[in-house]
């Protein structure tokens, strides 16, 4: 496996634009995108498990469930398309059809993503004008990916993409991505926004499964506030283009096509936490030694979602007492006594506790590693074998500044 | 029942004191405070859930389900005996020995509390000499009471002390109490430090099933940020110096204490969530019309819990979306349809939601509202008739200078 250069444009057969429709206040930012497969691919989801769902995730899901395949995928940002009722789900369908109709898709193969606020309508004179321009610039390059790729974003600094190909089947496989991420960020069972391509050949049932069991390690371990989105979609195509026979989970390609799955799942997901609303650092929370793997799920998790812990990493200040009692209410059991921390960044580690109390360590080293980036806390609960990695970023005041006044 | 004057001295047959021993870096900040009881009184105590737990939790379990009575609480604020290993729970020993040494009451009958950084051992010096500037100045007033609860407190930026009276048996039973919160707040069964001192005779098992009972309404429905400590520890001391009959649930004045219980432990519950850390509003959440009490209580701390709503609730923000989509990662199912949101405060109210969708509200009411101090948030998710009330309060850029570097 190895990284290349651009995104979701990257497989065979696949074409990507970013525009400015005029949806977002902003007089520059672009906020509609669409990829679009040359052929029909077969395509495989995960939703939101929040109560409250966007008209966006029915309308996904429903095409995720009923159809072999999907062809389009068109992104908005700026309105979330959330609590909008029937006319929100109208909206969803009117979206589709614009798409079938000036690219000649079915419209049951267009699946729809909003991000934005929440409760506003997306309207529709502006969203059918960017799809029309949308339909003038898709293009197969990397620049169109790039376009897409920022037109998805909303608080989001930077754009989030990647492309990696390997060998399968005697064939070259490529698989592209890119994501939005920054606000309303605990995803379960998908995140609030990511999309990948791929000209591999995959049975649906094999790709469903697949996706189901990498968001556990990857989308599902990340959080930036603890809030899980209305919105949160991730969606995959495989168009088959790159010539593999259709993969199923028996055959010889299915280890390699999951483990350049899961490095695009994961650079994704963890982009998403380094570029946190308001944070200034990646926080990687690895959990060794649990009786499970939930157990090392839900441990590292407790610690990168405590906002004393997220406040001290900012004040880069090796107050450890907060991440052990971030795993003292996790809900998993295990002994205090038995627990070893230890923080490290790239280049250098320091261990602070050894079996539940504080070692004789530096102060000045503890603070030299916390302002690093990324940034690791790695703890050792000495119950078994099992282990888990989840990220998150620091709180900061920009984080308050940023949703104190989202709206406006 | 009525309010009247004072904390923890108000009702007959105890004294207290709070002192500055130096604990804390502060050369004026008291750290130290002592209630004690005339004679042996009634104890029940509820205690963190967390699996780390600090020493004096360990200290006080064993004297509540050991003992059928207590006689003095000691408590430290500055350092929380918390991750300390076998020589903080010898430093509970050793504080209970020199009460009772001082004061002439026997070591078990001791409770202490602990509050503050977690992983310093105390400084048993300090302590001892601290105890002995406690025995020089415990008094009944009003006065001593007030010292005792400015000597527990932390990041807090007010005391917290409440007084009632009521009638029981033909007698006048009093309650006071006190408490401290501020950080780290998101009780489990219990919250930061609480302790609750009254005359009246209650049987030891009464108590302890009605404190249990109590505290899921109260305490446990509060949260500043969603961490829950090593030392929440909530103590109720009753002497029986009032003279009714020993209360068990059967009997008449039962209901009446209870009433009266309630009304303490809610007025402090209410003030740790008011004076959360950096907060400038106490945020009340009402969830009405669920299926089951336990639904109500998850959906509305739910709510008052998510980061998002805490920094709207800060901006004067009315971004509902955030509300309903809090509720909607609750856990608890319910249909996003049916959904009616009311913001609200002493004065006025404003309906934002009604039936899942925005009603026509006006944003400059609604950030009038959301300016008041307490604002509340009324739901209704219709599925039935249970209620319940979250108390939390906003998220500023307060809460992140405090914890950013709370130990230097």
């Amino acid at each position: 496996m190895k990284r290349i250069e651009g995104g979701v444009t990257a497989p065979k057969g696949y074409k990507a634009a970013g525009v400015r429709a005029g949806i977002k206040p902003s007089a520059t930012k672009k906020d509609m995108a669409i990829i679009v497969s040359d052929v029909p691919a077969v395509c495989a989801g995960t939703f939101t498990l929040n109560v409250v769902k966007a008209a966006p995730v029915f309308w996904d899901k429903m095409i995720v469930n009923e159809q072999e395949t999907a062809q389009a995928i068109l992104v908005n940002s700026g309105i979330a398309n959330a609590c909008t009722g029937q006319e929100g789900l109208d909206n969803c369908k009117k979206e589709a059809e614009k798409v079938s109709e000036l690219f000649g898709i079915a419209p049951e193969k267009v699946l729809v993503a909003s991000t934005g606020v929440i409760g506003a309508q997306l309207k529709m004179d502006v969203i059918e004008k960017g799809i029309e321009m949308l339909s003038t610039c898709v293009a197969d390059t990397v620049e169109a990916a790039d376009d897409a790729a920022t037109a998805i974003l909303t608080t989001d600094t930077r754009k989030k993409e990647i492309a990696v190909t390997c060998e399968i089947d005697g064939k070259t496989v490529t698989i592209g991505g890119m994501c939005k991420g920054a606000g309303m960020i605990h995803p379960n069972m998908g995140t609030m926004l990511a999309f990948v391509t791929t000209d591999a050949a995959v049975d649906k049932k094999t790709l469903q499964a697949l996706l189901l069991e990498e968001v556990q390690d990857t989308f599902n371990m990340v959080s930036v506030d603890g809030d899980t989105s209305t919105n949160d979609s991730l969606l995959v195509l495989c168009n088959g283009l790159a010539g593999n026979a259709v993969l199923t989970k028996e055959m010889d390609g299915y280890e390699t096509f999951k483990e350049a799955l899961h490095e695009v799942l994961e650079y994704l997901a963890k982009a998403i936490a380094a570029d946190g609303e308001g944070c200034t650092r990646l926080f990687e929370v690895i959990c060794n030694g649990a009786a499970s793997k939930e157990d090392a799920r839900i441990i590292s998790k407790s610690v990168v979602c405590s906002s004393l812990t997220k406040a001290a990493v900012f004040g880069k200040d090796a107050n450890w007492g907060r991440i052990l009692c971030a795993m003292g209410y996790s809900g998993v059991d295990f002994d205090p006594e038995k627990v070893d921390i230890t923080l490290a960044c790239e280049n250098d580690s320091l261990d602070i506790v050894k079996d539940g109390i504080a070692t004789d360590y530096s102060e000045e080293k503890a603070t030299e590693i916390l302002s690093c980036n990324p940034v690791q806390a790695i703890l050792d609960i000495h119950a078994g074998d099992a282990t888990a990695t989840a990220w998150g970023c620091d709180l900061t005041y920009e984080y308050v500044t940023i949703n104190a006044d989202y709206r406006s």
